[in-house]
């Protein structure tokens, strides 16, 4: 796309189309500028089609509130929506709504709490909280839900495969697959999420991280191609970065070409005083390859180089690779931790676009309208009781228990305080016969996990830098019990509403039936 | 991201790092002014698991040139590469690699040779072909295939879902689902690949099209917040937009509020004049409610309002909506052909992260060197025979059939012309046993596929309009035998090589693997 084409396709039309014709609806009504809140949550963990998530890790917050505070509806975009036509050829939409959107409309004038990158989150609790003008906060929906679906999908993707890497080293490596320039967004979450590196140079020089990457097969084929050989090309690699040299293995022949090719040049290094860092192997039997590379790696003297692993890896193809080396490795005399241990996975294609499960079903839910100074709760009947949100301003707070493991996430009502209680019920969001009651005794902590991010106009919270949302996740991740973290088949995390907020939604959507006749 | 790290991260270093170390080592052994040539090209249909394509829809080249012609590694690159350090603390890149960048790189020096937008195409034939110095081809390497794999992914799918739909009306509203900002390439893949138009309202604009979209449920919510209800929201929407009122009839219960209010609010419309448009359902069983609604308002004496299904729809569920409706429309007393007319798709989350099969597999592989003047074909020896790709400089043709069908895509040597043969022999691309011989009598025409994009430093093509694009899919389409356009277990299309170059391609392998002896 050419440079002033993307500011007008990545600004403030960088939504749908409905956000427009509804909000001008509001406008005409006088309703836009009535405060309103919106909820964004998720319904469910993401479904992978054999496994399924048990908890999500949170991204796409800073990039979101960037966004908010940079867009504007400008002559550009005021000139296209201007010439937009009904069917009977006058214009859609009219001068008036058109000035108070390049006037009025600046998201910065929106309230936004949410849950901060980094942390584990779970599904109908709201991750972001919208309060402010009602056709501002409408026309917000989509490219908020943008912003924070596919970088939550990606985070989680990425810690769970770093779950069933064990913590060994991770490198993104997926751009070529991703959906265009949406895989910097991409990179930037599976860095949230479990990748320790990514290969985007871009983005990775941006967010403060090393590049990663070293040569492709073109390159033996580039030297074959011009009368050399593949142990021609290694050397010459070698020769270039003596200190930084891992090697693809897998061009003609990995065990009878690649491995004893990389292993002459590592000993050429080695008389040098040069640590070789390792190979990579890019097909095959993964399993099978590392077991072989790992043993002659080992014979030559050179049992810390590391083995690299890629070709279509996630989290289900790691577990099969760690488990078949723990079973195979002492027959071939090798020590099956000692080889994991010096695994490095690159994970591309099934990270950034989420293979299996390749969309967040999160959503945006009018929750709340004020209607003089109090809040109209707002609610949807849909045909499926669980979609139906749970109405109005609420806190959400993680309760841990007596061993400081996460138990449950809690919605209450706005002036609720847990910590206040002599014993917490628990409801179950729609099954009546569900609930649980947690003594005071049982709970180490109760902890509020939504945060203030934009107050009165004003950025009022300061960004964690990766890093830190890193160590948020890890000690999320830890504070949840074993069956939760677990890959396939995970038990499910309790999301509770407290007992007054359970009869509020029960209460509104029998007198919303009633009013409606339904 | 901010607007100045934007241009960072989507500039000259939106790659892999890998490319730049590879590229370093071929500046040092002065290996990178040598022309190469890269082919792009996809090895499998997108396999959706429990169906796959038949033919897939190219798309993406316009914005690829676009980014090749307006990127260079300008001072803000040069600095961010400079700042790479190797393991011992050292610059990772030469000054004189860094000038180079600098001073000679330019994606424009490369020459493209492609395939259309729009038009079929199938595995393991070139869909674009790069030449140029090796090193410049190189490092475009990541980018081309980021600006083509997925919108040639989302093209396919658009058209499945289209055919599906039987060529009605289909719009695109996936954007909340997309990867970031990369939603922008989907729609436009979408409008290629078969929807008619989107609800993203700046690409819409961009291209030339009218971005669609009414209402969402949370205006209902809003009206019955503030104390009115769904009639009255949809009297209102009624009264602002009379000609063009398509209304949401799901968000309390469809049969019994939402479809009457919007037949009362068209029964106004009508007698101020107006024509109501429709109505929109999004949950529920969308076939059976698709029969209801229709017979309601053929009742009410609206037979022409369309009916909008969207929630989570794809080329199956579609599927099954038609084959139910066109099984049970009778009982009702409609007429199945008529109400599938009045149908209208609204497809999302499916479309825009090609729901089943989220990635297309696209390669970029060196198949040529040139070495004096001659070009050395460069070839990779894979453990999988299939991924062997063709070596060296080719062309490729479509054979039409006597009934002016698609009957094969044949790649040829540079110099064959299978205009002059008597007749054509097919070689399966490596299965020995699989030929085919087609006799000069049973052709009607023989095509070539590949068209110059980029030559000696100048765009020589010009890039056809959205509409010429969908004419040119139609076309191609038509042309294809109705086996290969079957949504579920298609037959399979024959992609063949030439006798020469069948022979060509096994000789090199022999040869590879007799000099490195494996």
């Amino acid at each position: 796309m050419k440079e002033k084409d993307r500011r007008i396709a990545e600004g403030a039309l960088f939504t749908d189309q409905y956000q427009l014709t509804m909000t001008q609806l509001y406008f005409h009504m006088g309703m836009h500028e009535k405060e309103a809140q919106f909820d964004q949550f998720f319904r469910y963990y993401p479904d992978y089609g054999l496994h399924k998530a048990g908890f999500c890790i949170n991204a796409g917050l800073e990039w979101l509130v960037n966004w908010m505070e940079g867009v504007h509806f400008n002559d550009d975009e005021i000139a296209l929506l201007s010439s937009q036509t009904r069917r009977n050829g006058k214009p859609l939409f009219s001068d008036e709504f058109l000035s108070w959107l390049k006037k009025d409309l600046s998201f910065q004038r929106l309230n936004l709490r949410s849950i901060p990158e980094g942390r584990v989150v779970h599904p109908n609790t709201p991750l972001a909280v919208v309060q402010g003008p009602l056709g501002i906060a409408q026309i917000l929906e989509t490219s908020l839900l943008n912003h924070l679906n596919y970088p939550t999908l990606v985070a989680t993707k990425a810690a769970r495969i770093r779950e069933s890497g064990r913590g060994q080293l991770m490198l993104e490596f997926g751009l070529r697959r991703a959906h265009g320039v949406g895989g910097n967004a991409g990179a930037r979450a599976a860095l949230i999420g479990g990748a320790d590196f990514s290969s985007n140079v871009g983005i990775s020089h941006l967010l403060g991280f090393s590049p990663k990457g070293t040569h492709a097969h073109s390159m033996i084929q580039a030297f074959i191609a011009n009368g050399q050989s593949e142990l021609d090309a290694f050397r010459a690699y070698a020769d270039l970065y003596p200190d930084d040299c891992l090697l693809l293995v897998d061009t003609l022949d990995t065990l009878n070409s690649g491995i004893p090719n990389a292993i002459q040049v590592f000993e050429e290094l080695r008389k040098k005083g040069h640590k070789p860092v390792g190979i990579r192997l890019d097909s095959g039997d993964l399993a099978y390859l590392s077991i072989q590379a790992a043993k002659m790696l080992n014979q030559a003297g050179f049992p810390e180089a590391s083995i690299v692993l890629s070709n279509n890896l996630d989290e289900l193809v790691i577990w099969q690779i760690v488990t078949q080396i723990q079973q195979e490795a002492s027959r071939y005399g090798l020590d099956a931790e000692q080889l994991l241990s010096r695994l490095v996975y690159g994970v591309g294609t099934r990270l950034i676009t989420s293979h299996g499960g390749s969309s967040l079903g999160g959503v945006y839910k009018l929750v709340a309208l004020k209607d003089g100074g109090d809040w109209q709760p707002a609610i949807k009947i849909s045909e499926v009781p669980e979609k139906t949100p749970s109405p109005g301003y609420k806190q959400l707070w993680r309760i841990y228990d007596q061993r400081g493991k996460a138990t449950a996430d809690l919605l209450t009502l706005e002036d609720e305080d847990p910590d206040q209680m002599d014993k917490l019920v628990l409801r179950h969001p729609n099954e009546r016969a569900k609930r649980r009651t947690l003594a005071k005794a049982e709970i180490s902590e109760i902890e509020l996990l939504l945060e203030d991010v934009i107050k009165d106009g004003r950025r009022v919270y300061e960004f964690p830098s990766i890093e830190n949302m890193r160590n948020i996740r890890d000690a999320d991740i830890a504070r949840l019990d074993p069956g939760i973290r677990r890959i396939m088949n995970p038990h499910i995390y309790h999301v509770s509403l407290s007992q007054r907020l359970f009869d509020l939604k029960e209460e509104l959507i029998n007198s919303v039936k009633n009013e409606n006749r339904i």
